[in-house]
Order: C-alpha cells, then sequence, then structure tokens
C-alpha cells in the first residue's frame, strides 16, 4: 500500500516552482544588495517589490500564464527580474542570444512563437528591422541604462513600466512541470535547436549545486558570505544556473553590463567579488587586460566551462591565487553535469585536480560507453563517449523529435562528448565526437594536444585539428595565435617532442604541420569554430 | 504550450530516489569509513555492498517491493543499512520506538502490517512476548553485537544473511512518491499515530538541508570534512534525516549504540566527532558527566531539537566551546521546518541567535496565526499557531482520516506549536498549545518562565504548568529539579523578580507556587510529560 485514502485531506506535496527560490531562500537577507555595472543597486527587499511589479506590468500588457517573453540585454539586475517574474507568471521566458546572426534571431524568435520583446536599446539595430518579419504579434518593452526615447510601436520602458504598478500581483499555482525557460543552442550546422526546461528541474538544479559546492570545507565552493558576478551571459544556459543559486543564497550580486576588461577587474576590485564563472577565453583575456597586475585576485573563486581549461591557464590563474576550477556541462544539461572536485584540489597542489572536469555533480549519474552503450573500463585512459542522467536535463528539442530521439536514444543523454573515467570516479573530457582526430585507426584528442602545449609561453591560442590524408585517414595539426612577433614553433615542436619522450602520445600523434594566424574563428557563444578551421585548412586560406 | 511531442522521445523526468543519494552523492568519498561503537567500521564502498546484499538477503525471504519491514536496534551502521536497502527495495521502513511500552509497539506493528522484523538481541525481552498477537505472518532477523544464539522461529541472524548472499541484486524503478518510511508519533493520549514519508520527500529534504548548512560561512553548519555522530535515536523522525545528510555528503560517521555518556564522549575524542544533534536533555547530561572536563569540546558543532534550548544550557555550552544552535521541526515535518541564523550567530555573541527557533528552513515557508488563520504580525511579541508548507511535510496520519484532516486544515500543517515572529523573519516557540497557560483571558508561556529561571545555578530541571484556578481559569507554577540538597526557591524568586522588574513578563505572570521534586515524568521520547504533571499536581501526588 503506498497511499490510502485517510491521506486525502493533505494537499498534492508542494510544488517545486522557481517561486519558492524566493519565498522560502536558503539565506533570507532582505538588506543584502543587488548592484549593476554602473554604481546603482537595489536591496534583496527591493528586488522582492520590483519582480512583483514587473509581473504585474507584463499581466497588464495581456501577457501571463502561457505567454512566451522574450528578452535581449545585457547581464543586468533587470534580466535577474526577468528569470524570476516571468516563469512565476506561469510564462516562458525566452533569453535570445544577442551574438546569433540577425535570421537566427528571427528564426528562434518566430520558432519560439515569441508573444513580447524585452530588448536594450543597444539590441535596436539587430531586432527592429526583423520586426516585419515576426509571424505572430510582438508587445516590445525597451530596456536601458539611462534616459532615451522609445522608439514608435513599443508598448512601454522598463522602468517606467514598473513604476506605473502595484507590487499586490497573486501568481499562480503552477505544476513543476510547467515550462520555465527556453533558449537556443546553435551548432555548427542546421538551424539552432530550442532547448528548454521546467520549473521542477531548475529547482532542482538550484538545489543540487547550493549541496555541492556549499559543502566544500573551508572557504572553498559558495557560501552566504561570498560575492557573486557572472561573466557568462545570462543568456547562455540561464548564466549557468548561478543567478538562481546565488538569489536562493541571498547573497551580494553583481551584473557587469556589456563584458569590458576594464570594467570586469574594477568591479571586482570595488566590489569585493569573490565567485565567478566564464570561458577560458575570457579568464585569458581578463589575466592580460591593462592594469590587471594591480588587482588583488587573490579571494576570487573561478569556475571555468564551456571549453577545457587547460594546464596553462590554469597555472596562470593560480600565480594570482585565484582559486580556479573546471566544470561541464552543455545547454541540454541546465547545465551541470561534473565539477572538479575542489574539496581535495584545497588539500593538493596538483593543478590536474582543478582542471579535470571532475566528479558528477549531486543527483547526476555519468556513464563513459563505446558505440553500443556498452560501460567502458574506468583506468582514466579508455574513451568513449559521455552519456548522463539527472533529474534537471532537458526533455529534449522544440518540435524537433529527430533531435529529441539522437539526444536520449536508449534512456540517456548523449553529451556528444569524449572522455575518459579514473577508477576513483573522475571524469576527464579529452574531445568533441566531432573534433576528435582520426588517424590510422586511432583516435588522437585534439584537447590533449591542446594542453600539452598550452605552456609554451607566447603561444596565446592554439586548435588542434585534423586535415584529410590519403593514407592515414586523417592527420593532426595545430593553428596557433602568438603573442608578439616572435615564432614559438620550435618551442611547440619540443614540448611535443617531450611529450612523446615521456609517453603521454605516441610519436605518431605530433601534428605533422603548425599554422601561425592572427585569430580563430569563434562560434556565437565563443567556443572556436573548429569545423571553420578545418574549412579554412581545406580551402588554403590558413597556410 | 507545456511541452510538445516531439519530447516523447525522452524519460519522463528522472524520480527522486533515496537510491541517488547513494549512486549520485554530493561527496563521492569511496575510502571514507562508518564507524560503530564499538571499535569497528566500514568503507563507504563496503557499505554499498552490504546495502546490496542486504537487499539481495531480504528479496530471498520473500520481502521486497511492497513489503513492509520494522526494525528494532541501535544506533548502529545496521541500521544506516537498513535505511537505504529497504526503500531501495520499493518496501517501506518502518522504525519501531523502542521506548514504547510493550502495548504500544504491539499495536504499531499490527497497525503498519509489517511483514518482517529485524531485532536486537537487547529487544528480544520485548518483542518475543508480543508475537503471539501479531495479525500477520512475519519475517524475524535477530541483529546483535557480538555472536549469539539465533531465537527459535527467526529465520536469519543479520551478518549471517549479508553473508550468505551476492551483491548484484538489481533495485526496481520506482515512482518518486513511492513511501519509504514509516514510524509512529505518540501524543500523550490515544494511539500512536503513523508517519510516512515518500522517497521525494526524503531526497528534497536531504538536498535542502545540505544546500541550508552547507553554506554557512566558515567552519560553522555542515561541511564534507566533519565528522557526524547522531545523538537522536535513529526511529525518532530518521535521526531527524542527518544519517541520510551525512551519507550524501560522503563523510565521516559514527553510530555510537545504546547511549551512554561515558562511551558518548570517548567517541567524540577518539573519532573527533565535530558534528552532532540531540535533545536538551541528552546535551545537559553530557556536559553534567564524570570526566567530561577533560574532553575538548570546542570543535564540536550540536543542534538542538525535540525541546526548548534553554539560554541556561547555551550558555554552559558555550562555555565548553560547542557552537551549539537550535532548530525547530516536529514527527510530521520530516522534521525540518526552522533552524537557528548560523551565518548571524557566527558574528554575534548573542545568545538569543542561537536559541530562538530562528529562520525557515530552504523551500519552508512558516507562517504565525490566529484561530481563522489570519496571520498575526511580525513584532517579534504577538503571539499564535505556528502553520508551515515545505515540499516534505507527512501528507497525513496511516489511516486517520480524521487526524489528518486537523492536521492539514485548510491547507496549511498545523503544529500545535504557539510562537511569535519578528520583522526579520525569525521565528521563537513560545509554547506547546497545550501547553499554554491561560490565566485571566491572557496566555502565559510555559517555556518563557522555564527560559527565565534556566540559568539559576542549581537548578537542573523545570517545568512551568497551569492549575486550574476558579477565579483566573488558571494560575502558572514550577515545578523544579534541584542539584544536590540546597533550596534554591529563593534565588528562583530573585530571577523572577527581575524579569518583572525588567518587564520581559507582567507581574499577574509570576507563577503562584514553586515545587521541588527527584525527577520530572518524561513521555517515551524523552520529552517532559506535562500533561501528566498537571495530573499529579491535581491529585496531590506533587505537592
Amino acid at each position: 500500500m503506498q497511499r490510502d485514502k485517510s491521506m486525502t485531506a493533505a494537499p498534492p506535496h508542494t510544488q517545486l516552482l522557481i517561486g519558492q527560490l524566493l519565498a522560502a531562500p536558503a539565506g533570507h537577507n532582505p538588506d543584502q544588495t543587488i548592484h549593476d555595472g554602473f554604481g546603482n543597486h537595489h536591496t534583496y527587499r527591493q528586488f522582492h517589490t520590483r519582480v512583483r511589479k514587473l509581473a504585474a506590468g507584463l499581466l497588464n500588457l495581456g501577457l501571463g500564464q502561457g505567454s512566451t517573453i522574450a528578452v535581449m540585454d545585457w547581464d543586468s539586475p533587470r534580466y535577474l527580474e526577468c528569470f524570476f517574474a516571468v516563469p512565476m507568471l506561469g510564462a516562458t521566458l525566452h533569453t535570445i542570444n544577442i551574438r546569433l546572426s540577425p535570421e537566427q534571431v528571427l528564426y528562434t524568435i518566430n520558432h519560439a512563437e515569441d508573444d513580447a520583446v524585452l530588448c536594450h536599446v543597444d539590441f535596436l539595430p539587430l531586432l527592429l528591422p526583423l520586426l516585419p518579419k515576426v509571424h505572430r504579434p510582438l508587445r516590445l518593452i525597451l530596456m536601458a541604462d539611462e534616459p532615451c526615447a522609445v522608439p514608435q510601436g513599443f508598448d512601454a520602458e522598463y522602468e517606467k513600466l514598473l513604476a506605473d504598478q502595484r507590487p499586490d500581483v497573486s501568481f499562480p499555482e503552477l505544476p513543476e512541470d510547467t515550462r520555465a525557460t527556453l533558449f537556443y543552442t546553435t551548432g555548427t550546422t542546421g538551424d539552432p535547436k530550442g532547448v528548454s526546461y521546467s520549473h521542477r528541474q531548475l529547482v532542482l538544479h538550484t538545489l543540487a549545486l547550493a549541496a555541492g559546492l556549499g559543502t566544500v570545507p573551508g572557504a572553498g565552493g559558495l557560501k552566504r558570505d561570498d560575492v557573486y558576478m557572472p561573466i557568462t551571459p545570462l543568456f547562455h544556459v540561464h548564466g549557468w544556473g548561478f543567478p538562481y543559486v546565488a538569489t536562493f543564497l541571498g547573497i551580494k550580486q553583481i551584473y557587469p553590463g556589456r563584458y569590458e576588461p576594464g570594467r570586469l577587474l574594477a568591479l571586482i576590485a570595488e566590489q569585493g567579488v569573490t565567485f565567478s564563472h566564464c570561458v577560458p577565453t575570457i579568464l585569458a583575456m581578463l589575466l592580460s587586460a591593462p592594469g590587471v597586475a594591480e588587482i588583488d585576485l587573490s579571494r576570487w573563486k573561478v569556475l571555468i566551462g564551456g571549453a577545457a581549461l587547460s594546464d596553462g591557464l590554469a597555472l596562470q590563474a593560480r600565480a594570482r591565487g585565484i582559486d580556479v576550477h573546471a566544470a561541464y556541462g552543455m545547454s541540454e544539461t541546465c547545465p551541470f553535469v561534473t565539477v572538479a572536485d575542489m574539496a581535495c584540489s584545497q588539500a593538493s597542489a596538483d593543478i590536474a585536480v582543478r582542471t579535470a572536469t571532475g566528479r558528477p555533480a549531486p543527483l547526476v549519474e555519468v556513464r563513459v560507453v563505446d558505440e553500443k552503450m556498452n560501460d567502458i573500463p574506468h583506468d582514466g585512459r579508455s574513451t568513449g563517449e559521455v552519456i548522463t542522467r539527472a533529474p534537471w536535463l532537458t526533455d529534449g528539442y522544440l518540435k524537433n523529435s529527430a533531435g529529441t530521439e539522437e539526444l536520449w536514444r536508449g534512456g540517456w543523454l548523449h553529451t556528444g562528448d569524449v572522455g575518459h573515467m579514473s577508477a576513483n570516479g573522475t571524469l576527464r573530457i579529452t574531445d568533441r565526437l566531432k573534433d576528435i582526430i582520426k588517424s590510422g585507426g586511432e583516435w588522437v584528442s585534439s584537447l590533449t594536444l591542446e594542453n600539452l602545449v598550452s605552456t609554451v609561453p607566447g603561444l596565446q591560442e592554439v586548435a588542434a585539428v585534423g586535415i584529410p590524408d590519403s593514407r592515414w585517414g586523417e592527420r593532426p595539426v595545430l593553428v596557433t595565435v602568438i603573442l608578439g612577433e616572435v615564432s614559438v614553433e620550435q618551442d611547440l615542436r619540443n614540448c611535443l617532442d617531450r611529450a612523446i619522450d615521456a609517453g603521454i602520445i605516441p610519436k605518431w600523434a605530433a601534428p605533422d604541420r603548425i599554422y601561425q594566424v592572427d585569430s580563430l574563428p569563434r562560434t556565437s557563444v565563443g567556443k572556436i569554430d573548429k569545423k571553420l578551421i578545418r574549412k579554412l585548412l581545406a580551402e588554403g586560406v590558413i597556410s
């Protein structure tokens, strides 16, 4: 007997809703502050009121339960207000990737069936020309950091909309599987794919992140006295979920606006930022920005995701005292899947603990499998595809059955990443399935080659890719960006030779050629675009 | 649109199951250890194997999905194995309160419809005489700390059962609302009431506790380098849920067996225990036990629940360096509802922060209401009944519709406790609804009177109760237990007079009489039995 009738007076078990993260937070801290990058701030008490006023304003515009409401903004406290007010109304928050091409932005607005767009003034040149091609009627709300003219056809300006409302809106009681967020992920081919998350998934992701990062001993991980500043755009997998975690913990938050190295460093210093997350490129950019030497970074904790954290970058960060760790996830995983073992890294000087994508997050199961989904030995060497299950993985791609079936074949989410697992359960990603270099029937990990040479002085960026070879199928080459004018080819060769002598890579895995370019092409979310590099090599544009 | 058909390839969202706390823990720590109170231990790796072997053994005895499996044991690693293996099979773990009367134990076995009892040899004198009166066939398994004879009619001995199994059992995929645990709560009248929890409720309780306690800054709260020892019996609301939290965090655990002050203190010293929880009586007992002065308690964190943490006991604990805090909950709430503000107590010397029942735990909503369920002002003075909602409160009482309806009237769980809320959201419990003293139409809080005098030297225990009075309805009296032979009545009077002069209580709230007894009567779970005290006063037994 699992349930008896005498319990019918009890309500259905309380649903997991984003509103609960505000109503019953882990850290109740009404006087704590939330800052923008321009010297303004609100208290949490004011933030609560603003969320309610925003919700009231959206209702007044005829939006609400079932609507899809898009945002185009830099990282701002406004955006955080949308993270709560929109889902709490039972609407879907569509976080538009403002780095997509205009055609792709238009595609996502139509595909998502948006009912409204809240647009920062900086993105009007992108949005306005698209409006005639939008299929459905759109409510339009302008966002701006200072007073400015509201374009014709717009329904409201954000601050004015809030000022006109009373904060006594009542939010609906929703089923926890109600869709809360939606965004688009772009591969290097095909249309963008819509990825969505429910209230339940986001609440569980928030709880598990707080439980996993909070319980790290000492000052590591994420604690209620941290000061949080995202340096991953909020449109990128809801800022990796951390804005929800930070708000749930009631900690001080800084939303820096557009990412400018000087302002980011100044905010770290002035606001005492202790916790951030970003892709490796951003960290590298900050560490080489003018004036960085004068900033104390020794209390700064940084999680790196989106691409591999190389030994070179990790060592550079450690030299500045930064508590840096790799984490692993993707758009389809909300995003957290694994994170470096922070409890262990505090006790160990071993940089490999920090750069390993590490241990599964709480409630996450990870397997490494062959093409038939058989588990591959946990020996720290044998590689296979990484597949995963967790209570917060996306159910699938919006209106894309084929993509969903491919993603979830066999009941596990297929990441498309290749990695190996050690005997103690530490995952290390070695490549994207589609970027791995297949030479003479063997696999060469492009990430391994890139990581090996990452410590060579003067090397700013590097991509290892395979080029077609009539004899071996593919052969590895390196495409490099060098700091200044010097050539580092001989240093790179020496570095690779030492790795071969040490048995880290076999002799045949050494790249045939090393190319030098001014910059590496990137995708809309800032990842190195290896598909395009392969094309440029094939066409002789890189030579 | 909340869900579209293109997502049908995705599995239903992953269910929240107790097995996931083992399969995907927050702290993956296979070589960490779990100890008993007699010098034995297992690693977590061995613990996993033992859980699987126990499950295999239970299946071999014809138990499994849908069974109800009872345990009568001291706090042991065996009991922790049952916490996992039984629910993971889809069976219900019935944790028998071994302090109930034999008639009540029999009642609970029959009411729960137990299919098996795992019984420690110490409780055979309690169990064996009941067996002829059990309504259903029972599988019987003996638990013992050293080799001993297995009584006739028993199916197995626990260690032998495990030794005979292979650990390759496969656990069923369960719906998350499957009942996982069941125990009985006893009031001072009527039959024990069955309270049960689902997998989902226990997983959410575990996550929220880890998130709430983990993110406390510094060494406070609960971190992965803590050493955990329960001093709340595991049959009491699953040891307040902490065995699940500690296992999820992969931390070192000590299960001390029967609670003997000398052994508890020795274990704290030898095993380096840093985190425990208990009722006030147990802490008071430990702080006055022989040899306590030689033990370093300055790294020990203790959560106090089950009854109010008095200023006197808190000061006594602080004098030994113990990081002590009050928490609040009950059998029907899994149990966590509120906990003292640990982030604040680290910065403040104010004992009131530690003794306040504090802030709602993550995902918990708390209201203080009048008889019509209207909210009472949050002024830190006005009292009303505490009602609550959270995703882990019990659905109701087993086979007891009337009790369930009373518990959940108006869609909120009624705690039966009286308290007030401050403007900053801090709850302080002032009484049980049924223990409050109603004098001249006003309420006198028995807890306030007890707390006021708790600092008087020589006072060991105290209960404030109301006795019938023809003029005022009721009048307060104190019933005291004094250490040694001295009279402290004058000191108590002086203490109360100072409180009246300071305006802490009105003059008419001072107790009319102070009685002295050798000991206070207690309920089966160790709480002071005020109903019985009132009866003994009325009958002149206390005079």
